[in-house]
């Protein structure tokens, strides 16, 4: 079968369409038949190196939907999550690294992480939920307890995860305020039902815009860049707010711990989800909802689609076309 | 009536044992015949102008144990918290500023922040409870919720709130580390239960010892120091572990935001508590258990009652004795 592989460290210019044996499934496992793959920044990161426990040649890709015994499917990347659904069981591992993924033909899952696709969505779409929509469900429901009413804002409007994180957010019927350097992905966002937006490259008090904007203070704010983002997203909650962290791409932060303990603040850490928190993403999709689907790549044309999420020009997700 | 007044900002040496007025009780209050009062360091930082919404002159003091209609009583400090148990109201105000405080014969106070006395306890051990042991109590069971057998770090033992903590964590089962820069301040905590202690100055490595003497990593930390210790502190964390934090006295801290979202961490802020969790935390002197009193001063020595605080000498709490 044909698999897009990671044959060494070195950005995505080392992805290569190998030709491969058809993988096997262990006694819990399955074989899905991939219709479609989407990419997320983990795939670059790992491209790079910069990602723990990477093991060469591999297949990369966490997200797929695609067929088993008839039925149109897609998988959890999650795997082996563990008992607690309050955080994963350390030995858990994410489909696409150091198992090989959805960037072929077919992949092997544990059973356990197929699940019928919602049936209004396009392949395509579908693709486009599985990862960035666990991490987006568990930051917004799960750890945000977004309310009803309530202030929430997401930095960095664009990403797989942040535009799934503005659905739930709605669908929640919070009042969302989104950052971005691209005026054209403000744009964007309000077209998808985001209530405000404020570009932090023009912008230099994009802060105080926010804190404007939102009549006073947040009561949730969403963030994978942690950096001088997280440090003034603290100062912005109000009192008993929430915090919920993703992601550091702009690395460490300095951060006053005065905001914290005078606001009661909940600053929550989570990564993927439990399957329990797939189930309940998946359900969000049965009342007609669709994420956003940036552009579509063949698999062949793989290194481009790389490229284009590596250089964040994307708006939702960057999907690779496997089979028709 | 005699009151230790503060007249002026800049330091503890502006405190002044004045005759004043007695206080007046309005509708809802009732004004209690101190017996004995506590220092915290709020009041220290107070004296140098280091809190929002100072006036002066005031009498300074958060805790206070004294009499009311025969009985003997002890005074929950947070007046006003609000109605919502997981974060106070921003009205609210902690009694010692700006209303006058404890730190004299008679204090006014409202008729719901005033408890019945655990009998068990002295005069000078009463006084030792309330801010301190509503701060504790808080971080340590209402947002640390430590449970028997998990490891807990204590970083800076030796005053009020982390040794009141220390208490609450063995009572709850726990294995104790604590921190300090004074080898006698860690064999007292030794003597009190903990269970291993490092002393973070003569230690550069401090945080390395706590990870081996933790078998890994920690469950819990509960921290008011901020800076390098609770950056060091979130590293430590095993996944789905606790921080709580109460303080921040060596200001900005530059943390990782990897640990926490990897690792599921929860970062907690709190400060004083509510209603519930002052008669919660009464209730754990129900059993014997006593507070450390560091030393008792007499109210007109409260000056030099002041500095041994704000020099950090103390283990335990620094008493003020009002009357016999």
């Amino acid at each position: 079968m044909k698999a897009l592989r990671l044959a060494a460290l070195g950005g995505p210019a080392q992805l290569r369409l190998d030709e491969v044996d058809l993988p096997r499934a262990a006694s819990d496992e399955v074989v899905v038949k991939v219709r479609a793959a989407a990419l997320n920044h983990r795939d670059v990161f790992i491209t790079k190196g910069l990602y723990p426990g990477i093991e060469l040649p591999r297949t990369l890709g966490s997200d797929g939907v695609g067929e088993l015994e008839g039925r149109r499917v897609v998988i959890d990347p999650m795997i082996g999550w563990g008992d607690d659904p309050r955080y994963w069981n350390e030995n858990g591992t994410i489909l696409g690294m150091p198992r090989d993924g959805t960037f072929a033909e077919y992949v092997a899952v544990p059973r356990a992480n197929v699940f019928d696709c919602p049936p209004h969505l396009s392949d395509d779409e579908a693709a486009a939920i599985p990862l960035a929509g666990l991490t987006a469900f568990r930051a917004v429901v799960t750890r945000g307890r977004v309310a009803a009413g309530e202030t929430v804002l997401l930095t960095g409007i664009g990403g797989g995860v942040q535009t799934l994180a503005l659905l739930f957010a709605k669908q929640a019927g919070a009042r969302v305020i989104v950052t971005s350097s691209s005026d054209a992905k403000l744009e964007r966002a309000r077209a998808l039902g985001a209530d405000a937006g404020v570009n932090y490259r023009t912008d230099a008090q994009w802060y105080k815009t926010v804190r404007s904007l939102a009549g006073g203070h947040l009561d949730v704010a969403i963030d994978s860049a942690g950096g001088e983002t997280l440090a003034r997203a603290l100062d912005l909650m109000r009192t008993g707010g929430r915090v919920i962290v993703y992601g550091g791409t702009q690395g460490e932060a300095q951060i006053r711990p005065f905001s914290i303990f005078w606001k009661h603040l909940d600053v929550l850490g989570t990564s993927m989800g439990s399957p329990g928190d797939f189930a309940a993403m998946l359900k969000r999709f049965r009342n007609g909802l669709r994420p956003v689907v940036d552009r579509v790549f063949a698999l062949k044309d793989g290194v481009a689609a790389f490229e284009r999420l590596d250089q964040a020009e994307q708006f939702g997700k960057v999907i690779l076309r496997v089979s028709a």
